[in-house]
């Protein structure tokens, strides 16, 4: 079987990794012939996901397509998917996920519970809102990975807001954030994976650090599954989602967003899980049967952030001490060049306790910097 | 670092799958286009690995090599290694090993417990060494995954010997046979595997299951741990080793053979140890510190062997029963054509239980047979 991936970033990396335990001839688009995933496939096309003719072409070439980043051009996959290439998410669903605003229309509709929120077409219109804030402001279209968001506590923040359609979403008294990873194939049947708690970084707004499997109770996780069902049914799509959601202090549960792909909260499933995020895109995509989301023991990722302060070639400060490390993972994404907050890479950390985990955690977050040769 | 592999076979595939993990520019060198490696490396040469010019090229466009098969253009490498390449492990350990003859005198002049033997010029030979019987003919050059390879009981068997320069070793009243994967590094350090246990098939006298760890009393850990590691110090190389060994009734412990490279008994390493023997190769030749050897859990392998009886492109009965099992994990090498007793892939098992992980084994052997097309 062909398979083409949409994007040739660190997701399509591990995706490749997890490739090779099968037999299947992989395709990776991207513009950039070094990035990370560009080396692992059989065959790299040099191109812009975001072009119409540039997407169907290279979807003509292959019998089933995924991607790795929503910000492809859509119409393209549409056109693929009447002419018989099997996708993986369907362009439908790529289509309301990558628009907040639809995003958001399509929770209301389909009574999935998530934070209340208004539209906005401009910055301008902020300002009849005042009596909704503190919120946060999402860009319609566009936004990917932290950037496109605001947050908008008080009037003075309006100047912060986008000048572009974007939803106005209210703030919840968060207790947890967690995220939650289900699989679905072309026969309906799910796999549905232990929830993650995730740690925040504050300024960057990038996830920082995430404890497997997260600390809720039995009635926060049964909330947590059933709504993230909900959501992956109602997008009717074959393929792999992941589905990030808040817990207020009163164990209610609802959506943030929800991601048409393998995701950064699924990093862990290479080594915490039987069957890893990436594996079981796999078998969806080829038709086998689905793979067991069961821990192997606990885990604890932490995400390794281009610096603030250093831009250019790469450097791992710090790196030989974690490799030193018992029950540590380490994923460098051979990106060559760093920028402050970019993703280069992340570490695994197993364990069987949760203060070892989060010991460990601090520990590689302080010893570990990715900053750039001077 | 730009680094080369000599050979792209599964070794290969699953050495590039641990490279991506790290920053590392790669690069295959074998005959085969479509070998299971060649689309993993991001510069993939076409050419002769036992050919002088063709490997002594291909070393010059690398800072370091290592091979995943011994019969290499070892003077090429020598040459290599005198301009300053670096090797993993160093030819002289490849010389050593990769002739059967010259690994046995090895083997005795360093006073290393292994089979007694004599040599052979010529099958007649064999005639004048009736005493010596049962024993088993090993041919000095070129014998490779269980070819090469003869059991001469009787007189009668004589006509199966190898008419060329062969190793004539004593047969061992064999209680078990082990292998123990040691990785030492350029500082001289080492990281020992724990050893584990192998179940041979007698008819193509290729690995048929294994169990991680061996069972065996502390008494013959030690033994085996100390042998092998007087095996990889007295190479005085760097690089990975995987050691063979035979422990007989008494719990006496001696070498089988030695391969100076990542090797099928270690397959397991790369979900049931927290550093994979590929990834433990990565740390040697990138000079980070060594890995932790430690099971994660116990495990098991089992090759998946061409039929026999096909030939053609290849066909995995019986994969879907597989892939629905817990704990299991499949390994493809992505060759398109099998032939009887060819390495296709091979399953590996997680769990606490020997009771479960052999009955799983033996499930996977009934289930999985890799036939070809009609």
């Amino acid at each position: 079987m062909k398979v083409g991936i949409l994007g040739g970033g660190q997701l399509g990396r591990m995706l490749l990794q997890a490739a090779a335990n099968y037999v299947v001839e992989t395709y990776v688009l991207e513009n950039d012939e070094h990035c990370p995933a560009a080396h692992l496939c059989h065959h790299f096309v040099k191109g812009d996901i975001k072009d119409f003719d540039t997407v169907y072409n290279f979807g003509k070439m292959v019998d089933a397509l995924t991607i790795e980043i929503e910000a492809v051009n859509v119409e393209a996959l549409e056109q693929l998917e009447k002419e018989g290439i099997k996708m993986f998410p369907k362009p439908s669903a790529i289509k309301t996920i990558r628009n907040k605003i639809i995003q958001k229309q399509f929770y209301k509709e389909h009574e999935i519970p998530s934070p209340p929120f208004t539209i906005t077409q401009n910055k301008n219109e902020l300002t009849n809102h005042l009596s909704f804030l503190p919120a946060v402001h999402k860009i319609g279209q566009g936004g990917y990975d932290g950037k496109g968001v605001q947050i908008i506590k008080t009037k003075e923040d309006i100047s912060k807001g986008f000048d572009a359609p974007s939803v106005l979403e209210k703030m919840v008294n968060t207790d947890k954030e967690i995220a939650i990873i289900i699989a679905t194939n072309e026969r309906g049947e799910t796999a549905i994976y232990p929830p993650v708690e995730m740690v925040f970084d504050p300024v960057l707004n990038l996830l920082d650090y995430q404890i497997a499997p997260a600390r809720i109770s039995q009635n926060v996780l049964w909330k947590t599954e059933a709504i993230a069902l909900k959501v992956v049914k109602s997008l009717q799509s074959p393929g792999l989602f992941a589905i990030e959601l808040f817990v207020d202090k009163n164990g209610e549960v609802c959506v943030n967003e929800t991601a048409p792909r393998v995701h950064n909260s699924g990093h862990h499933t290479i080594e915490a899980s039987y069957c890893s995020q990436y594996d079981m895109l796999w078998r969806v995509i080829l038709g086998y049967p689905l793979g067991n989301t069961a821990n192997i023991t606990c885990s604890s990722i932490v995400n390794l952030l281009g610096a603030p302060g250093y831009s250019g070639n790469a450097v791992y400060e710090g790196l030989n001490e974690v490799l030193k490390m018992d029950t540590v993972f380490v994923h460098l994404y051979g990106k060559a060049q760093t920028k402050p907050g970019r993703k280069m890479g992340h570490v695994t950390i197993l364990g069987k306790e949760t203060a070892d985990l989060t010991y460990k955690a601090n520990k590689i977050k302080s010893l570990l910097q990715v900053k750039s040769e001077q």
